[in-house]
């Protein structure tokens, strides 16, 4: 059997794994990045990590068939280069070539972390079967990833893939990108999060406020605790919440009519209840309701193995 | 050289054309449609209008290498299958195996109208020499086709490219496919004539009463005309037009990062003026602005052929 290195590139952290052709993690581990330190930095901690894990895996480097890397940020992955990473510090970073000085091999990949996302969940995960089908991540921020006919598609010098910032409501809330009324600004936890604050000011007495306590703070899942509860003001949020995420998928629907559509990040661990409530809004304004093939909605299965598994996929897929 | 046919379906009509390889109409037809009639009626009539164009032609069956049809409507292309077409009384109809038994040759295939003209530009007008092109038509709705790596992207059973269908104000104006806040509502033609309506009757004493006047009529261009001559409502018409038009489109470049957009449609007509104003709000408001390269906006060049030379590509590009 054949065997893969994926690494998944993070603000805070690297992980690394080796990964199967059936897409099975036999071996993973995690190194600190510094992103105030040069790249040169990080691609050598990248390398002692991948030596690291092989070792315990009880593998040489000629038993790896390829490397992939995941990377938040602008990809140019025919060049191997990181154009721009907001949190990372990397401008028209040459990381592949800096990694081949130390790794002695010629598959060495890089994509997007998103789109990495989507294709290992395309090969290995809740994609499987389908021809296309999009990746939505709710998290900090809304990102996507789409699998076009089995391969990633990214656009022009890996800038496309930004569903995130399509605009769902012109003139409305700030985005992070300098636009106004960007989906990511009503559907990331961001936005979750800041609708459950108003609706706390405005509901004194919401369960919300109990429940927010109880975790210490406001997070993604207070409204939806409370909504499960039956409390009236969290469950306004919640339908407001599935109407933002609805409408943007109705949107890539629309656009790109795929066979599924797959839903990841943080917030996607509000399960079976979530995913159902944005099928039944897909399936209420899909364009064509009666004419047009349904499109599934379903979660992301592989959860934090997402990174490393989606990276390791990219090399397979070549 | 080889010749093609080119059949371009509308509501009150059915064109064809002998198209060369170079995307040159050397001869063309037309004839009139009787939506009311059972399909096998058009089907016998568009055969007819081939014969025709032949022998004007002076060709035979045998010169020619393919025929192409486009017409509006969901169409499920691998099947031949026009599912729906709301204007033309169609449905799950096998336009394709009707055509087949009268003229006798296998290579016939067909396509929604707008991707046949994205397909006919991307290969003979704006779109030559790019890898990824969007093809927006604007006319009384707001048509799209994408061009991914040199081929038509339509989605599953060709349900997908409605971008026209894309929410860019969700709560928004009422859309004709029944959801609210649709581009279609804002960025078509129709939308563009119900603002300028508006504006008129709130400012008496604008130009665009004298203008429309001189039509007959209310259409789109009067905004524009009387912009043109400086008129402040009409001006403030167009302006918001342009950012309904491209507020879309940047959507379209953030999911797609395309080599270009090409806009067609009746509206299209206004020319280099109105593209221009396009482009700029793209070059403003596109994701990443600084760092991730810029998206020509072109008008579409092929104009009242574009339906038959978009057609006859589509044989010509299996």
């Amino acid at each position: 059997m054949k065997h893969y290195i994926g690494i998944d590139i993070g603000g805070m952290s690297v992980k690394a794994g080796i990964v199967n052709e059936e897409g099975k993690i036999i071996c993973k581990d995690i190194c600190q990045t510094f992103p105030d330190k040069h790249y040169s930095v990080m691609v050598k901690d990248m390398y002692e990590l991948c030596v690291k894990i092989l070792s315990d895996a009880g593998l040489r480097f000629e038993d790896i068939s390829g490397v992939g890397i995941g990377c938040p940020g602008t990809i140019y992955a025919e060049k191997g280069i990181i154009t721009f990473a907001n949190n990372l510090n990397f401008h028209d970073t040459p990381l592949v070539d800096e990694f081949k000085k130390y790794w002695k091999g010629d598959a060495v990949y890089i994509e997007n972390d998103a789109n990495c996302a989507a294709l290992g969940e395309y090969l290995f995960g809740s994609g499987k079967g389908s021809r296309n089908c999009i990746f939505i991540t709710l998290g900090t921020g809304v990102g996507s990833g789409f699998i076009l006919d089995g391969k990633i598609f990214a656009g022009k010098m890996g800038a496309g893939a930004e569903a995130g910032h399509m605009v769902i409501r012109i003139d409305g809330e700030k985005c992070t990108c300098g636009r106004r009324g960007c989906w990511e600004a009503y559907a990331s936890a961001t936005a979750l999060i800041r609708d459950t604050q108003k609706a706390m000011a405005k509901n004194p007495d919401s369960l919300m406020h109990k429940i927010a306590a109880q975790y210490g703070k406001v997070n993604g899942r207070v409204a939806f605790d409370a909504a499960k509860q039956n409390d009236k003001a969290a469950k306004q949020v919640v339908k407001r919440y599935i109407k933002y995420i609805g409408c943007g998928v109705v949107n890539l629907i629309n656009i790109f009519r795929p066979d599924k559509v797959l839903i990841g990040g943080g917030i996607s661990n509000e399960g079976d209840y979530f995913i159902k409530l944005i099928q039944r809004y897909v399936n209420r304004y899909h364009y064509g309701g009666k004419i047009n093939p349904r499109v599934k909605v379903v979660r992301a299965s592989l959860l934090n193995d997402a990174g490393i598994i989606g990276a390791a996929s990219l090399a397979m897929n070549k």
